[in-house]
C-alpha cells in the first residue's frame, strides 16, 4: 500500500467524515484544528493534502475500520471527465499507428453515478446490461486552462480509483453520445481513498487490473495509454478551465464484459475489485434494484 | 414580458448579488431578510421563487440596468443536461414518423461554458467555427427519480434561456461524444434570468427565436418539439436523480450555422438573440479570444 497517506470520506457514527485510513483504523479530521476543512474537497481546494495526512499521522483510529461506510472521497466535484477506451486492444495490431484514434473521446459522469467501496452497484430495473471498466482517476489540484504537457502533473492533487459501470444498451440509445448508460445512480464507484499524488513513479507505469469474482478480466499498464496523463490534462484544458477538484477518469483496458463473446454481464451477487500498485483496491458488490 | 418575475444573478459595486430585474431597474434581494438565501441557486432549493418575487416588489430598484452586469443565473449547477437537436427539419417530410430518434441524445455542459446575457461569446483560438443554438432551459425545483411524464412539470422551478454555443470541429473530434465541442469556456449563454414556472402555458407552445444581426436564422415553436418537456424530465430522471437546480437545455430548432451552405460562423462583431414569448431576451456579441 502507499506511503502517502489514504485519504478518505465515511460515515461512521451516523455523521459523514473525513480522514486518513490506516492498517489500524480511520483517523477522523473532521474537527481537526477547529474545522480547518469542511470536506476532503476543502484540504484539497487548499493543497493541504500533505498536511491532512501529517495531521493525522500517529494519531490513535477513532474508527475502526469495520465501523465506517466509505463515500466517494470527494463528495461533489464540478467536474467529472471520463476518458473512452485508452488502452490498445492486445489482439489488434497497431502496427502503422494508424488504427489509433486522433482525440480522446469524453464525456461526463454526474458524482451520483457513484458509490463509495464496499458499497453495492445497482443493476437498475430498465438493464441487465451492468457492466464494469477498471480506470484510474486523476483529481486535479490547481487550476489551469491550455495546460503544457510538461507541467500537467504539477496540476494533480492525488489519485484514486474507478470502476466506471457502464449499462451498455443505454450507451446506444441515442446515435452520439453515451450520456445515459454512463449515469445511472450508483451503477459505478469510486475510491475507496484518495492518494496524494507526490511523484510521477507513482502512476507513470503501474499496473491495473479489474476482477469479476477473483477472474481477472482487465489488465494493463498505464505505460501503454493511447492517451497518457499529461496528454489528457493538456487536451481537455484547451476547452475548458479545470479546476481544483475535478476528476479525469482516464479510461480502461480492453476486456469489459461486452467484449467477451457471448458478452457477459454483472449481475446480483458478483464482486468486482479493480486494483492498482500503489493506490489500493476498491471492491463492489451488485444488486438488483427491484430485488 | 412575463408577468411571473424575473430573477437574475449578476454583479454591481463590486459584488455578485441577485435580485429581481424590473423595467427600472434591479432589486437586490442578497441581503433580504438577514440574507435569508446565499443565492439563486439557494432561492431554487428552498422552493422560494414566488417569495423572493414577491420581497422585491413595489421595492425602488438598487441599481439601474446599466450598472449591472449579468452573470448566467444559477453560478454552479450540479447538473447542466442538454439535448441535441429536438425540432423537426422543416425541409424534410417525417410521413410515417421513421426518421424520429426513438431517444433524446444527451450531453453535459459545465457552467463555465456559458456567459451572461449582454456579455460576449469567446471565439476560441483553436477554431473559427463557433456556432449558436437557441434553446430553452427547465431549471428543476423538486428532486425526483423516474418522473412519470403526467407528474414532470410539477418538479420544473423555473424557465430560462440558452444559447448553446458550439465548436462545430471539435463536436467532431472523436467518434462518439460532443463534449470537447459543446465546453470551450463562455462559449455559450444563459439567462438573462429565470422567469419562475406557474403555469404549462408559459412553455407549451411558445416561439423561439434566434437571430443573428437582426436575421432570423431559427424559429420554431416549442410545441413540434420531438421529445417533449415532459418526456425529457421522465427519459433523463430514469437514470439519474434530478436535484433542485438542476438545468435541462431542451434541444435547438433547425437553422445553426453548420446548417447552411455554405456553412456561416459567428465572427467577431457579431450579435446573436434568443427570444421567446413571456421569458425574455437573451443577447450576447462574440469576441475571438486572441484578439
Amino acid at each position: 500500500m502507499s506511503d502517502y497517506g489514504r485519504l478518505a470520506t465515511f460515515t461512521a457514527g451516523g455523521k459523514t467524515r473525513f480522514g486518513l485510513i490506516t492498517d489500524g483504523g480511520a483517523v477522523d479530521l473532521s474537527a481537526h484544528d477547529g474545522g480547518r476543512w469542511q470536506d476532503l474537497q476543502d484540504v484539497v481546494r487548499a493543497g493541504d493534502l500533505r498536511r491532512a495526512v501529517d495531521a493525522a499521522a500517529g494519531r490513535t483510529p477513532d474508527f475502526g475500520l469495520d465501523d465506517i461506510c466509505y463515500q466517494i472521497p470527494l463528495q461533489a466535484p464540478q467536474k467529472i471527465i471520463c476518458v473512452g477506451v485508452n488502452y490498445p486492444d492486445r489482439n489488434e495490431e497497431y502496427k502503422d499507428n494508424k488504427a489509433a484514434p486522433a482525440n480522446p473521446s469524453l464525456f461526463v459522469r454526474f458524482p451520483g453515478s457513484f458509490t463509495g467501496h464496499d458499497r453495492p452497484l445497482v443493476r437498475p430495473q430498465e438493464s441487465e446490461q451492468l457492466d464494469y471498466e477498471g480506470e484510474l482517476a486523476l483529481v486535479i489540484g490547481k487550476a489551469g486552462r491550455r495546460i503544457a504537457e510538461t507541467d500537467a502533473l504539477s496540476h494533480v492533487a492525488a489519485v484514486t480509483l474507478c470502476n466506471e459501470g457502464t449499462l451498455r444498451d443505454w450507451v446506444r440509445h441515442a446515435k452520439f453520445n453515451v450520456t445515459q448508460g454512463k449515469n445511472f445512480d450508483a451503477s459505478g464507484a469510486m475510491g475507496p481513498w484518495i492518494v496524494p499524488f507526490v511523484d510521477e513513479a507513482q502512476i507513470a507505469d503501474i499496473g491495473l487490473t479489474t476482477r469479476v469474482n477473483g477472474e481477472v478480466r482487465q489488465q494493463d499498464r498505464t505505460g501503454r495509454m493511447i492517451f497518457s496523463f499529461r496528454k489528457l490534462i493538456n487536451y481537455i484544458s484547451t476547452f475548458t478551465t479545470l479546476a481544483p477538484g475535478d476528476i479525469i477518469v482516464t479510461g480502461t483496458p480492453t476486456g469489459a464484459g461486452a467484449r467477451l463473446d457471448p458478452p457477459v454481464w454483472l449481475k446480483p451477487g458478483d464482486e468486482i475489485t479493480v486494483e492498482a500498485e500503489g493506490i489500493g483496491l476498491l471492491r463492489n458488490g451488485v444488486v438488483a434494484e427491484d430485488m
